[in-house]
């Protein structure tokens, strides 16, 4: 139930603001939001416009926060989103690359979890293109690009990123200053007061940064449970069904992997601590985590199969990927990337440095792991100092399932503030990570 | 289709402003925000929250934005009205008024159609309470507060507007400062860019106005009309039904006018012009607009009707308020409340001073007036320097129906800027607000 308005709007905008500071497009803008806020359909044209007056013209937050909201109201409509991908792409940079181009997606992925740049080097050793932009960490301990930038730097102009990839087939670099969909980096930074996003609103995130990266070859890694972003399967079919949807019109390949997740598959939670367990796996040491290793072959061989079609090869995707981790031909690509993006090629996994100050929790009663939370692990990183510092986070020395003993270690925490370590240490209290039963 | 977050809201802000810039109350408000935008609903405490962190903690725009927004999702239920509207009450001032205190409000009224001056006139002459406070234009070329300081002062506090009202038995002074209902303030001016609201949204803003008032006897003027806030009688029966419910949760009387409405009743548009017509009808000489008169002779009558029946007094409204206004006692106590209000009681309506600079619109053809566009009014009236400029504004020389010939003077334009009358001259080609057939 709305009320139409007093004044027609675009007189009203154009009295309002009569000393030429409001243009056409920007009226189109303001009143394509205000159509989407009424529950009413919008056209190419207006999708371009708001974008385009987000991306290019400084579109006051305020209108930025209104269109975010009207994501909530009726959504968007195939057509809407189509119209909305498309202009987000326009309105920004964008990188053409030839042939297959494999790309990589986690929705709401799991702490500690760092599959990316392992997923990456097995294919780009494959021999595919596989140019990754990943993002800082805003809310959460660490970003992949955060973890990379451990090892390598990662703030590279388009023309440095061509250039890589044509080089050693693939990059993990950050997507900050690249200004591909640059409207939704200010979409993401209206909605973050709130922390929200709806469906919508993240199809056509993701969408818009892999269309601008010519990505073709699209694995998304959907995380299901009670912790995750997506906590139902059947969300998670509906989300996947409108993004498959989506892709198709575009002419993008996907795939889409929902699993179940109920605790972080590495061992580190914080930038220095993933960067660890990824070389970890990549060198193949006998400490490496079985499980992200596991997660990232099944992520790379899916990811390879679907290249082996678009290339019309015979070959067996999981085969391939788990031949290119024994073989250390991944971690020889991974080594490749990390020079190229002006890294130290041979950093081993314990030349990281951690943060200076290390404090142990112990299991306060005998028992089993029934229930890891990840909003705590979460919560105690950043307490810890993460992910401003690189070097702090945490370890988690148990599984769920696992019989734990009274006095044995759970969990070690880094930080390289002793005042923070102390803090994150009488938190724990209020922020337990485990729960022993 | 939503999704839940990575992060429980609790724990994610109290991180993110972990350096105590933020309190319970504040996430609180937050949470419940973001509940409304996702079409849930919300208890007291929360409406309380929000609204205390609106108004009396500077609850940061955007996320008055997304709780603007979020009326536009699913609405507002019964009980969330009462809610909102109650808490809007409380983190306010409030004006105790015992016994009968009438009320008179229009929904998106006529520019050009001052009616509140004279029924508040009427009605105190009648012996019944009515503190009337008024906002000053915004989008509009004039708002009673406006019109009124042409006359005298409008700018009290709490305990000044009380003694006027002892004394006088009503007041026409400005809301800006006193703080009722700071919250809906705060509101109206982030809703301001996107000029829109939502039925519930305004009918939460009104009654909390006037439940800080102490208000028991309401009127609503409620005109309906193809240039109106509200166009169809069916879209004011929906509006009718909600607020006059949430009226008897109050335990407030109210009578809802449904008028229809095509043009302005008063002649003049602008604030000194605006003041002139008051004048002029109060004080009943010839030149006066009857149609003005008729428009709050009819309000008055019904508002007193319910001071009658409130009462428990046998009188005839219509009578009484005629009488009022023939008799020169309505005039009377007009000049009572200049005069308790700071101003010249003796106050002609020719001493109003209109702006220097005068132009006359004339006709370009003969034929019969068969619309009149108000959006055009009052786009051409702030051209002329409305609201700011109080002496600028148009006369309207033509009604609906009326025969012209070419040539005919049609429109008065007023402006001190000799440069924003000739822009408004020219702009008239594109805002005429007559069409001749």
């Amino acid at each position: 139930m709305l009320i139409k308005l007093l004044w027609p709007q675009a007189i009203n905008l154009m009295i309002r603001y009569s000393n030429n500071t409001m243009n056409e497009q920007k009226i189109l803008a303001i009143e394509a939001i205000k159509k989407k806020l009424m529950g009413k359909r919008i056209v190419y044209d207006e999708a371009f416009a708001i974008m385009d007056q987000i991306a290019n013209f400084g579109l006051e937050d305020l209108f930025v926060a209104y269109f975010a909201a009207s994501s909530f109201n009726k959504g968007f409509s195939a057509d809407e989103l189509f119209y909305l991908v498309k202009a987000m792409v326009e309105t920004g940079n964008k990188l053409d690359f030839k042939g297959i181009v494999a790309d990589k997606h986690s929705i709401g992925g799991m702490p500690g979890t760092r599959t990316t740049p392992i997923v990456t080097s097995i294919v780009a050793a494959a021999g595919y293109q596989i140019p990754k932009v990943s993002s800082r960490a805003i809310t959460t301990p660490a970003g992949t690009a955060d973890v990379m930038e451990v090892l390598c730097e990662v703030d590279f102009t388009i023309a440095e990123i061509k250039k890589i990839v044509n080089q050693v087939g693939g990059c993990i670099v950050w997507n900050g200053k690249l200004n591909i969909a640059p409207a939704d980096d200010v979409i993401i930074r209206v909605e973050e007061p709130l922390s929200f996003e709806s469906f919508d609103k993240i199809i056509v995130s993701i969408l818009a940064k892999k269309i601008a990266m010519s990505s073709n070859q699209l694995l998304l890694d959907l995380p299901v449970g009670p912790t995750m972003k997506i906590k139902y399967v059947t969300d998670a079919l509906k989300f996947k069904r409108k993004f498959v949807n989506l892709c198709h019109k575009f002419g993008i390949t996907v795939k889409v992997d929902i699993n179940h997740q109920l605790e972080p598959l590495g061992e580190g939670i914080g930038a220095a601590l993933e960067a660890r367990d990824v070389l970890k796996v990549l060198s193949q040491v006998p400490e490496r985590s079985l499980r992200l290793e596991s997660k990232s072959i099944k992520l790379a061989s899916r990811l390879l199969d679907m290249c082996f079609l678009a290339d019309n090869k015979a070959d067996d995707g999981l085969r391939l990927a788990e031949h290119l981790l024994k073989s250390g031909k991944a971690e020889e690509k991974f080594r490749e990337i990390i020079k190229a993006q002006r890294g130290d090629p041979d950093v081993k996994w314990h030349d990281i440095q951690l943060a200076r100050h290390r404090l142990e929790l112990k299991a306060d009663k005998s028992g089993t792991i029934s229930l890891v939370n990840n909003y705590h692990i979460s919560a105690l990183a950043k307490l810890l100092g993460a992910p401003i510092d690189r070097k702090a986070g945490l370890v988690l020395q148990k599984k769920i399932d696992e019989k734990v003993n009274r006095n044995d270690i759970l969990i070690e925490l880094y930080s390289e503030s002793e005042q923070k370590l102390k803090e994150a240490n009488e938190s724990y209290k209020n922020l337990p990570i485990y729960i022993i039963n």
